[in-house]
């Protein structure tokens, strides 16, 4: 795709932003309490799966772990009187490269502004005075809906370097008779973390299965609200000229849509197969970190 | 309360978990899939909030603050094409003092064993190897109910040390028209955090507002499946003599039954209020950090 | 002192440097190869010294503590045949509020500049380009002097808000029948760290005792390399109107003096006394961080 | 070499250690105030180097990088009037995988004890209250001594799993016309550093050039203080039945020789050419962490 193709995207994407430019909510502002109270309703089993993944190693496409160090052990003497407690410490990068994990709007920068042209420099080392994940305090609660690729194609996982275009999230829908509408969180399956789990880790910053940057538009055109995949969503290498993490323009910054990175759907998918639905009750809780550009988090699926 | 009482009540609560020598998930059996469908029908405004408080800043109550740096900000050069981007760094302990957190079954250990006869030594270096939060990592999704006792007492917070008793557990539901069920996941309001942003932190360790441990007996015959306050469910000083957390001990390492701590109700209150309802669908989802002996969390009510 | 006043005692000291406009070591360039192997004959006892305190817990002079966690216990299996380990990781500030640590070049920042004309861009998210700890590597080695200011007052220490002057330090050498020469280590003793010690730990960001920043004319005259103290070198409140750290911005900025502070010299006056002298051989090695601002150091004083 | 070798080579090293079983120094008791005096003597050309290497990034020998992060940026609104601040953070294990470090007494446990038979439990999760790195606070000040294994063979290294004995260091003494004596810190160079820059890192935990366990027999017949080394001087494999790393044991555990680990001599042996000695004046200043089972550490050699 040419640098001026992905340009003209993305300005007609943001273009059709329409909460106002004091807006810091973005695409999430198509929850409505109504989409709410509706989201509720698709539990019917009354069973909870995790969207996360186990805090990761290192590994090829994780070079920064993070780190669990322990404080105390039940076994050791105790300060205090008549109980031992086991307590741990946590250090971990908040976009962890391979840690499932959510982005605030100040995450990413394009053209000399954020999302809604909040510029750079809202973002200081003491973290970011605009768009911080502490404007999603609240959490994120809608309908959620998965929609499986690898399942559509009939492959356990797309390729590294692959993307998925409108058409095909249009055929996924489909097949599984389900139709993402405004408010929904779309959870994409690309395959990532079972090609991980069966020929272990690569080096991801090279080549990633993710979203072709069309398939934005079909987000913007559906009215969804936050986007989540098993990969980042953005494939490696770029398929567009010039620019890196084109999703991650389109969506965090042209859209004001969070974006969900390296989730797992392995509960998730056959959850769906015995409820025999794709989409369910979706509660993401981001850490309350104020300034913080993202957090480490595990999203609820509740059918 | 003497060590004698204590033992007495706590031999007593324990004998009555029956969910077998080799459950590790504790009260939260109670939740069964009919109750988190039964719960999500708690939803009718279609309205969220947080039960959360942000990451707290070096206090007299907070010794060791989380902190949050950036690794790289989206105004300066980027080391990718055509987007930058910011992102940060999470320094935090896992109980963190002041910051809202959910505790495993591993956190607590009494008379040589921790939650249904694991043994301490579960828990080494490397983590926890029974009973970590990972036994958690589908969230805990159910129905929530707060119980207000400053409203019912009415005054704006229980004084450090005081402590609430079963009776006024019950007290509260009738004054709030609630009844606190099996499944439930029980909140406990005491104006901890009322008290610290109107007259600034204090030393926790030392005196804090908290349930008295007999309040647990009312917790095990309601069939309670989680506990959260806005102070840590403790009083301190403690009232059982030798025995520095006994709600701890009675709730986490007798009962099975997890705790929030450190919570804040400032948003849930007038949610309520406005609800006309004391109850909500609640769901909390600890970050899936395989043998931690706990998480940071923020749990969401959704009315 | 007046703003207009420190301004034109900053120029001249400033104006002073005589390395030209490349020079990134600043007043380390007093210290010659042979001023380092003159230094090599202070030592006659045999014996070293720290000059540096223990990692420092919370206090109020310690708001964000540094932590220290273990990763492995011996005691514990250990996952390599025949042997078993203890290894711990360490978090901590740099520039620790009451740790011992050296400043870099880059730390300082005054009228737009660092050091030498280095505009404080060089220093971004991914640290110092220029001016880093880095450029310390080889470690500050030459003689070191120290002046205990409340010995030549018959004082325990100074208290918090009083300054130390050039007359002082002159009228300190006379006593201590020393004299600061060029490339010289000057320790200044304020008594800070035994204040602390009796009368415990303080806010120090609001009173501190420390140098008055025209004694920095004095440490230039002499052609000083560095300066360390058990303060910070800096009063509190400042002795300078509108500025608050008039000696950092002297000796880091102005004239390319590394500060080291914090330090702690009960190890080294009792050695001192018991040499008979107040010289001695002077040993600080950074740790080896690119781009890094500073670093936690343990000098070592060799008599 | 069979385990039973080993262990008779053990038990003769651990009888050897004279200091009583008090001691919680080891080979550190070679340095005596004389000296320390006489090693001063060593300086000669006034010139000191690194034998530390800069803080790694992540490699696969390197799987949990050190990271250092920036918390003030000089360019950035201060906090403090007229001056601004560059500060920065710094995470890393105490004995990094691949950055220079000392190893305290306590690291290393074998046959149910540490040195001199301090038992393990007297490591926890608070830190070590024996052997810890604190027993080294003084710093290590001693005379120094290089032997370049790779020299005496005329090759640019070591290969991997290549392993150095006692006839060899005796060799490299000849070669370069140096003779290791009581209370010498001694490094030795196996090359580990230039294969790392010329080839890339590699995971070491596989294959690692270091010393033969029977070279252990030749320092502690020298009488050496302290040993350091380019790789952690241990070869992987182990050359050991059943031991993974004997020199690790032998030195630390049996005789009570701290171990320098991943230093690197790059800028020590054009030092020592050019000064046309092998022999230098040697302080290693470890930070001050009570508790601590090691510290980063930067050698520095004084020529």
């Amino acid at each position: 795709m040419s640098a001026a193709s992905f340009r003209a995207l993305h300005d007609r994407l943001r273009g059709q932003v329409p909460w106002g430019t004091a807006d810091r909510r973005g695409a999430l502002n198509h929850i409505t309490p109504e989409r709410v109270a509706a989201a509720a309703g698709e539990v019917r089993l009354g069973r909870s799966v995790t969207l996360a993944a186990p805090l990761a190693r290192s590994a090829p496409d994780n070079p920064e772990p993070g780190t669990r160090h322990m404080k105390r052990l039940p076994g050791e003497p105790s300060d205090v009187p008549g109980v031992s407690f086991a307590a741990d410490q946590l250090v971990m990068n908040v976009h962890g490269d391979v840690d499932s994990h959510i982005d605030a709007l100040c995450h990413v920068s394009y053209d000399g502004t954020m999302y809604n042209g909040v510029k750079p420099d809202a973002v200081t080392c003491q973290g970011a005075s605009e768009l911080s994940i502490e404007d999603v305090r609240n959490g994120i609660v809608g309908r959620g809906v998965l929609l499986d690729v690898p399942r559509l194609r009939g492959v356990p996982w797309l390729e590294p370097g692959d993307s998925v275009g409108a058409a095909e999230l249009a055929a996924a829908e489909a097949a599984q008779h389900v139709r993402v509408g405004p408010g929904d969180v779309l959870f994409v399956r690309v395959g990532h973390r079972r090609r991980r789990a069966e020929h272990g880790p690569w080096d991801v910053a090279k080549s990633r299965a993710g979203l072709h940057p069309t398939a934005m538009a079909f987000l913007a055109e559906r009215q969804v609200a936050a986007l989540g995949s098993d990969s980042n969503s953005d494939t490696a290498p770029s398929v567009v000229e010039g620019v890196a993490f084109p999703v991650h323009v389109l969506a965090i910054q042209a859209m004001g849509v969070h974006l969900l990175d390296y989730l797992q759907f392995d509960d998730l998918v056959p959850a769906c197969e015995a409820a025999g639905r794709w989409s369910f009750l979706c509660v993401v809780a981001p850490l309350r970190l104020p300034g913080g550009t993202g957090s480490p988090a595990n999203p609820i699926a509740i059918l």
